[in-house]
């Protein structure tokens, strides 16, 4: 009994995964910067996040929907080829807009929203959704866990909150860190702060 | 496998539990409510809950922490012994209260709060806690369902955001009527509204 305990502990620290907590965020393209910024604006690194070349600015909007809005709502650079807003369950019932769970990038069909900057608004015509949950990892990670890009898979996670997240997507290239992304929502209701950690299901029995 | 398929369908609908989604809200003795509404004052029944003989009240209160406040945080009938304040993860965080998650009832050690009525205002003491997520059953439930009064159980949901939680506390009583609570980040972050289901997670198998 002890030496099986002992074994699965053994097999999840092997197979730990970070958890990155992502509070609603926009990104935005070039254009729409300069919209809300000024012409030729540039966004000013606060620091680093921990996929390669992610960064949160210094910079914030506030995003305006139907029912309500959220000032602050911070700025993830570099720029992108287009504007994503991305929020949670819980706030997409404040701002009345409904907001699909969609994997990043795939904004057809997405409902848009308004953005507000110190020098001028934008009304996203698509862009808003609710991150699908997602694992970044590398290839060698990938090899390891015998996963591949594009799969869904079960995650565990541990204490108080214990349970079992399904349909996580996992995402595989070698430009990312081995991190899996959560919003808020889903953050509090397992107990889990960014820098603990989790298991893709398999590794936990 | 498609005979496979319909007997799972047919057990998790046998053994369906109807979810009640709960929002910040507060249980207040007589001597509190008397001190924000006024000397021998009763509350208002607005609309009857699921379990018998609880209802949502006209009366709400500003609740108020050291980092924040919710408004219009709606009263809970009918008035109980102690007065208890109900919040989710991130309502703790906004409020800036670190309140433990417990069952209802078990106040001891629990981190107090201030509430404003509209005649006072009252400074507990003890009351602030994050309800563990639990279902409320009769008897013969549990007898259907082989599980105990006191028991954990993990329950699981279905759709986009399927997920198994762990921890669930099976409450038993010829008082209650079938129905599984949670707050609003743990409903949220499975995709359940109320009046949805869950199944205990060995029925779903």
């Amino acid at each position: 009994m002890t030496k099986e305990v002992s074994r699965r502990i053994d097999n999840i620290n092997k197979h730990k995964i970070v958890v990155g907590v992502s509070n609603r965020h926009v990104h935005l393209s070039q254009e729409d910067l300069e919209s809300l910024f000024g012409k030729g604006y540039k966004l000013t690194e606060k620091s680093t996040l921990k996929q390669p070349g992610q960064f949160a600015s210094e910079e914030c909007v506030i995003v305006r929907g139907p029912k309500g809005e959220f000032k602050n709502v911070r700025i993830l650079g570099p720029v992108r080829k287009k504007s994503q807003v991305e929020i949670s369950l819980s706030d997409s019932f404040k701002l009345g807009v409904k907001a699909p769970i969609k994997e990043s990038g795939k904004l057809e069909g997405t409902p848009g929203i308004e953005l507000i900057g110190p020098c001028g608004s934008v009304k996203l015509e698509v862009g808003t959704i609710i991150a699908l949950r997602h694992i970044h990892m590398r290839p060698e990670d990938a090899d390891f866990m015998h996963v591949r890009d594009g799969e869904f898979v079960d995650v565990e996670f541990f204490g108080e909150r214990k349970a079992i997240m399904g349909n996580v997507l996992v995402r595989v290239s070698d430009k990312y860190q081995l991190e899996m992304h959560l919003d808020t929502d889903e953050a509090n209701a397992v107990g889990i702060k960014t820098n603990d950690y989790a298991v893709i299901r398999k590794f936990a029995r």
